[in-house]
């Protein structure tokens, strides 16, 4: 039995998305039960709410406080122990749950999560991985998705390793290829960080840690290029999101196109479920549900607007990742590149503008 | 009389793109005219040639060598004196010509440029300015694009200023936003550099430098708002390029899911207009052209793999470039901005990572 604690008060939306969410994926995962977290009062507004909470594989947990999408960081840590967040990444610390979920304020889950589960042997920076479709027909992992900034090459190379780990987990895949994302396919190009990340990776690649395909660009996400695509916080961080703003316009100009006179609206309705079917192949729902990698334990982000059907897409993913053993595999890789690890950690790291460190210093 | 100077060999198809797009310029422009630089020999296989050079606004100029889409810059720079790019740039330099256009080897073109031209005073890196269309119905102006990894707080206040004058020449905005690209709109997100960056662009608007309005996320890009968006050569080369390669996802999509079958073959016939509209809205070409901003002389790069329409629009934004006195602009503002610049370079730099100095001396 794979039990999931959920939060289900975080989110733009609250229990009137996660309450659905969760009947759904129940009834969809006859070996799944739910930990599901937050306000008694909140969720007795909800029609469904009774069902739930009669579920044989549904308990339902108490928690007197919510962390709000605009909380602080310290006060979501430091001022609000009860909330449904904490409560949730409390069960799976206490070994309840084998992962948590949820739509809340990401800043603050990762503080959370962090401070309650604590980081892996060999990992820093915990990262966020999440999965966006591609040419291929298939999904390409990237990671980091915006928890930290300023990166080293070492930061890089746990990226990497546990993107690696989250693949072959969810896919059938043993040994994924990871891309470094850059300006260009040469080896020479990019900062001074990403050169030495670049040599990491093909150390991890050479040792078997990894599976490193080369340096990619921000076009090989869409493409497919590789499985994996590892970059700092910062730089995911305004991939993803310029994506996003590019895909909202694309469907925008789709929409006005169709809606502009009584010609162009019939043409709609003809191709009606042609416009539908490519609707569906780039549905950001499906992709709901971002790892944060990293930590002892299983912890998922959904989207913060994520409707039931995206919110249970998420849940989907951290019952995917607990059935697969997703934690073991991640402290297994990590633990086979210790030695690449120490020795990139034991190199004077260098922030993206020195160069002071030669460059085989840290291969 | 405007005069730009053509590299007639660059880019991956060559005189039969650049040809048919000088000729179609010309037509368009009466008060225009063209240096149009390449081998002779090249030149006599286009059919459109012979109207070309019996063009009275055309002057066609011989070039013994073409710098390759592989090029290596030291190779580019130092071994091909007499390349149709170092020519076209040379009649820049020489008051030939008010502009030059190539659509070249990007990073060749760059180091020809600021070697034929010397940056302007008080610019430390030249800049690449570019295009995107947002949802808003305009475009927004991204940079920099590639020419800069590893920028500095000040490189950035050089990018917003250049910027600034770059939008304000091209159209009737005299003071258009600027958005520092961020992980998050609060002034508390993103590297050291960033957040310095931030405290330099406040100043700068106080001072009425520029019309600073905060941080941006990668969405914005494509929402439109703000009519400048200024992020380090890495970050923004990144999200042109995840954002072209989701444009092509999801052309290849809409085309997949029409060519399915019978039906949805006649669905497509039907909505063929609103399809072509579509098109013809998102059509990357219609923004090509990008800036080569920071050079004592107007510098325009075309993508490698435009064809004539696109090449054409190049050469547009060279030309409406150089008659609303782009040149003159940007050196008024950066006169204008001295005083900031200096004080901003005479601070120490720091780098992405460093966090030594403290968040005020730059300010």
């Amino acid at each position: 039995m794979i039990r999931i604690a959920v939060d289900a008060m975080g989110g733009d939306i609250g229990p009137s998305v996660t309450i659905p969410a969760s009947l759904a994926f129940l009834d969809g995962h006859p070996d799944a039960a739910l930990v599901v977290v937050g306000q008694p009062e909140a969720f007795e507004a909800q029609p469904l709410y009774a069902r739930l909470q009669a579920h044989p594989r549904c308990q339902i947990v108490a928690a007197s406080e919510v962390v709000t999408m605009d909380d602080p960081i310290e006060i979501a840590l430091r001022r609000k122990k009860n909330s449904s967040m904490r409560v949730a990444v409390n069960q799976v610390k206490d070994g309840v749950a084998q992962a948590a979920v949820s739509a809340g304020n990401t800043g603050a889950l990762m503080a959370i999560a962090r401070y309650v589960l604590k980081t892996l042997d060999g990992i820093d920076r915990p990262a966020i991985a999440t999965q966006l479709p591609n040419a291929a027909g298939g999904a390409t992992t990237v990671l980091d998705l915006g928890a930290n900034v300023d990166c080293t090459e070492d930061h890089l190379l746990q990226f990497a390793v546990m993107g690696s780990a989250l693949v072959a987990a969810i896919t059938s895949n043993p040994a994924p290829s990871v891309g470094l994302l850059n300006i260009g396919e040469e080896a020479i190009k990019g900062s001074e960080t990403i050169k030495k990340a670049g040599e990491l990776l093909r150390s991890a690649s050479n040792s078997g840690d990894l599976n490193f395909y080369g340096n990619v660009e921000g076009n090989d996400i869409f493409k497919g290029t590789t499985d994996i695509v590892v970059c700092d916080g910062f730089v995911g961080n305004v991939a993803l999101k310029a994506s996003e703003g590019l895909a909202s316009m694309i469907g925008g100009f789709i929409k006005a196109e169709f809606s502009r006179n009584i010609l162009t609206k019939i043409a709609a309705i003809i191709a009606y479920p042609v416009l539908t079917a490519f609707k569906n192949r780039v549905d950001h729902r499906r992709y709901n549900g971002a790892a944060l990698l990293g930590l002892q334990g299983l912890v998922f982000k959904s989207h913060g607007s994520a409707d039931a059907f995206a919110f249970e897409r998420a849940l989907n993913r951290a019952y995917d990742a607990a059935r697969n053993n997703l934690l073991e595999r991640v402290r297994e890789r990590i633990a086979h590149a210790a030695p690449l690890l120490v020795a990139a950690q034991a190199a004077p790291t260098v922030g993206a503008s020195a160069a002071a460190v030669s460059a085989d210093a840290a291969a």
